[in-house]
Formats: structure tokens, C-alpha cells, sequence
């Protein structure tokens, strides 16, 4: 992997952060860019990358599937490391939900900043959030929740030990993973 | 407008339906497929599309961001219709949050059928949910919220009256907009 | 296949075209839109698909990448098709070519047809010649050279006289494959 | 723009490399893949940029449209730093052609390395040759066809001779622009 593509740090659980996410099915009158912006600290897994003039639209702002592509990047670089001990022989992971919040308009060129941090282990999911930063400032915030399904039958199966395990050194700050 | 992408009926509104949809922060601890299903006779604006071999990941199956770009086919042929009174001059649509739950895999080659529904109108945003078919059957549901934005100033802006008008011809079933 | 995914038809070889195609290294200092337009009734596999506005670029016109899909999306359709015999067990097709020529501005929202034909058949690759047509009009036209190669070793195999025998069944107008 | 995505050197032109390009309707019997590759050093405007895994397809390589996205990415960032003298105010570059040579597959996760050299400078248009290395070995080169266009009439219009100048400081090593 390339020193651009190593995760920068592990960092320590601190306190409670009580950040505010909407629910999917919560209205929003006034524009998100007003909530509480996360911290990139608070995300132990962290990436750059370059935005690219392909993931512009004809709004020149970096069109909305681009952040889908770019919260990817963080997920599949920690999950297919080998290093990180996430993804088991014979079983793969698959999203079942994408919730994203966009805070802001991104333009071309520029790098971005990825973080990435553990919210929530489940039985047989987990649930990550995930930011965009660009130039110190939030552009977008995400949750990712992914299933651990067999790869023969495509039916969901629990999370050994070990894996919740590797899992718990890229918590959120402020998560316990519960 | 070609024929394929015109929109197919303007359906009336019947009872309450109750889906229930995952708030962003909700632990998926088993497959959202085994939720209740929507129905696609419930999204008043639909279109067929091709999945193409261009939206696969190296999973065989469509990437999630190409979803985001099949919502994205729906909401842009409704509101950019002129038709339809939905794009005031001199403002603009920013999307400020996207949550996709990810029904079943979808594989290529094959058709998709695309719906929409007006959930709520807003004082500056408007609420759709949104559908994609493929044999019948919801392979992914997403609630995507746009807000009205001047395009001088990129600040919210009330919608007029004629706008929420508008919008009220294309409410998903057992929504009235509230 | 889904009834749009469908080749359109087998048509006959009739007399030779002599269509002009820039190579390479050509100075293009005049619009290629002034040359031979090709003629989609030349092209035996043909297939119809939507433009989508996630092909749009900020010049609000399709982006060039977004037609090496459209291409793309023919040849992947005929070469995986298992009735058409062109996908040998253990073998696979890597493209080692790939020349565009743009002939005019595509825009959003609009049907494309797409025109596919063997233009040569040669000793372990295939010349396919492509178009992409608007409104009864050329958009672009493409030659595409696939290389068969073994599974393991990924190095270049001959073609066997049945895949040869396959490919003629879509010879370009004018073209017998030599 | 970011450090990442700075010109790494403007290199002095040398002698001939008599480099050959296969014409388009060149039949390729053999993988391009023997041919003289070209030296990164001869290409005067580099940029660095990261394989995303959105850029692979099913064969879990990097897909051939993505590809052009690269290619794109050398030229647009040359082509809109104003500081560069290259994009005249009412005027726009329209790709005409675009030919690529896939010399090896290329994988994820991985760096790229992008060069860019003028082959031609023409009446109407500008030749580029473009590459992409990674971990020192050419994987694509491609020659690009762009043409100057009146932004309101969409016709080719002529180089003037300061656009022509400019175009110079980033020839080719080995070509002087006729």
C-alpha cells in the first residue's frame, strides 16, 4: 500500500461526544451545514486522495455518487488490508445501508481528507462513520452499515470474537462500539 | 423526452401504508431485506432504465454508488422537466442528505424500474423517497432531501406556494406531505 | 437479456464502404464532424440504451469517459452472451485498444443507439468497429482491439476457428474480417 | 492546488525518440505490451493520483473508462491553471479524439503516475501524448485530439500565437510541435 494510503493513526477513545445525526426520516428545513461539525480527530482511520474533475457535475460541485465513492475508499482500504484481520476467508461484507449528510459544496481541484471511525458492532453488522474534509472543513458525514454474509449462501452471519475484536481499534472516538 | 423516460401515471393518493424506514442511526443487526417491502405502485413518478456493465464493482454485483446515481436519474428528469414547475429560475436543488438501504444484490445485465414519491414539503426542502425494481422485486429504497438554494447567495430560500403545489401532483401513496 | 438489451438484428454484407478512420498519430485541424459519417444500418449488433446525467460533465455535455462505457456496454453484451459462442471456458478478452473519434456534443436527457461490427479478425485479437448514435445522427465511432488470453497465464492464445467462425456473424458492411 | 497536484518539471526537449504508435486501424496481433514503452521523463507535465477501487470492474482490474478519467485528469489540470495561458476566455477545448494503448493491467490499491507532452500543435487543435506508470512501468499511453472552439458558435477557431507559445514549455520530449 502506498504512504498515501496508510491509515495515519490510532487514536484513543475520549469522552462522549454526543454529535447529532439525522435520521433518515427527520425533515430538513434549514441546511445541515448548521449542525454540529464532527472532528477528523475523532475518526482513527484516515486517508487523503485527490478529488478528481470526473467527480464533478454540471453544477461544478463534486456530484453526490462521488461521496458514495470516496466513503468506499476509506471502508475497502481498512477491510481488505489483511493487516487489519476484518475479513474472514470463505465470507465477504455487504452494505445494506448508506446514510449520507451533505455539509457542504466541494470543488475541483483539491485533496480531501477521509476519516473513518467504528460506531457500532453488531451481531452480524457493523456500522461505521465516515467524513470528507476538505481545507480543515467537513464537507460531508457519513453512516455505513455493512452485513458479514457467507459467501456460498449470501445469508448473514454472526461476527467471531476476534474479528469484533479487530474491530474495536478503530472505534469512533467517543464509541464503545455498543 | 424520450418515451422510456417519461413518467408513467400520476397515481391518487390512498390510505396510510406505515412502511417503516431505518433512521440513519439504527444497528442493522440482521438484512434490511427482511423488512417490509415498499411498493412500487406508491412512487407516482416512474422511468426503466438499463443496468449496465459499467455499474459493477469487482463484487459482480451493482456498486453502491451506481444507486446513488439511479436515484439521481429520478429526481433530475422530474425536477429539470419544465414541465413540471419545479425549478424556479435563479435558484437551485442541493441535495443535503442521501440514506440508501441496500434491499438485495443486483446483477447485470438486466432493467430497472425507477420510482419516486413527494414525502414531505418543507419550508425550504423538499423530502422524496425513492425505489429501484429489477423483476418485481425492491432491490434498494432511499429518502433524499434537496434543499432550495438561491444561486447567487447557495442560501436556503422558502419555497413559493406554486412550488409546494407542484410538488403535492407527485406524493408517494399514503403521504400527504406533512 | 431483457427485451432492450437485444441485438436488433443479422444484417447481410453488402458492398464496401471505404469509410475514413483517423489514425493515431493524425492531426486532427479541422472537426472530424466534416468526415464520412458512418451509417448504423452497417453495424449487425445494435443495442439502445439512455443517456444518463451522471454521464454529464461541467460542460454539461456527455463526459468522454462516459462514451468508452456506452462502447463498452456493446461489446460486453455480445462477447458475454453465451448463445453467441465468442467467450471460450478459461479464456478471457483484454482490450489493448481503444480509438475514439468524437463527431459531436451529446446531451441529457436522450436515447442513444449503439452499432457494433467485427472489422477484423486477426490471429489472438478482434477489431471491433462501434458508434454511438443520437437523434439519427453519428456521436462518436470507435475501433476497439480485444486480445483473447489464457485465465492463468493472461498471455495471448489463437483463436480457434469456431470463435472466428462466431465473430463473422457480425461483420461490419464492407468488412470481411481479414 | 495542492502540492500533490503541482507540475513536477518542465524538462528540456531532447532528440528524436522515434517512439511508434499504433495507428487505430492497425490490427494488433500481438499484445501491445512488447512495444517500445515510453520514459516517463519524456512527458514535462506530471501529477500523481491514487487507484480508487471504484475505478476496477468484474475482472478486478482497473476498467478501461477509467482510464480516460486519468488521461482527463493530466489535461484538465494543465488546461485550467490559468497561470498556464492555454484557456482563452470565450473559448473552449473540445475533445475530438482520444486512441489508448492498455499495455498491462493495472490493480488497486496503487499510485499512478501521469505524464503529459505536446505532440502537435496544429491550426485549430493541440496533440497531446499522455501515460500512466505505475511503480515505474507504463500501463496506458494515449494520444488526445482537443480543438479550440467559439463557446457560442461551438466551431473551431485558430490558435493564436500566444495560446501557441505557451503550448511549447510542455512539448514532448523528442517532438517541436509540427
Amino acid at each position: 500500500m502506498s504512504p498515501a494510503m496508510q491509515p495515519l493513526a490510532v487514536t484513543q477513545q475520549l469522552g462522549s461526544m454526543g454529535l447529532q445525526i439525522l435520521p433518515e426520516g427527520t425533515p430538513v428545513n434549514a441546511p445541515v451545514r448548521a449542525d454540529a461539525e464532527p472532528l477528523l480527530a475523532d475518526f482513527p482511520y484516515r486517508l487523503s486522495d485527490n478529488v478528481r474533475f470526473a467527480d464533478l457535475d454540471i453544477n461544478q460541485h463534486v456530484n453526490n455518487a462521488s461521496y458514495a465513492s470516496y466513503f468506499e475508499t476509506s471502508r475497502v482500504t481498512l477491510m481488505k488490508d489483511g493487516a487489519n484481520g476484518l475479513q474472514p476467508d470463505g465470507f465477504g461484507w455487504v452494505m445494506v445501508r448508506l446514510g449520507i449528510n451533505f455539509r457542504a459544496e466541494l470543488h475541483w481541484p483539491g485533496r480531501i481528507d477521509l476519516g473513518l471511525g467504528v460506531a457500532k458492532i453488531g451481531r452480524t453488522s457493523v456500522s461505521f462513520d465516515q467524513v470528507v474534509f476538505s481545507e480543515g472543513k467537513c464537507v460531508a458525514s457519513a453512516r455505513a452499515v455493512n452485513v458479514l454474509v457467507d459467501q456460498a449462501t449470501r445469508k448473514p452471519v454472526p461476527l467471531t470474537d476476534g474479528i469484533k475484536t479487530n474491530f474495536r481499534r478503530w472505534l469512533r472516538r467517543g464509541y464503545d462500539g455498543s
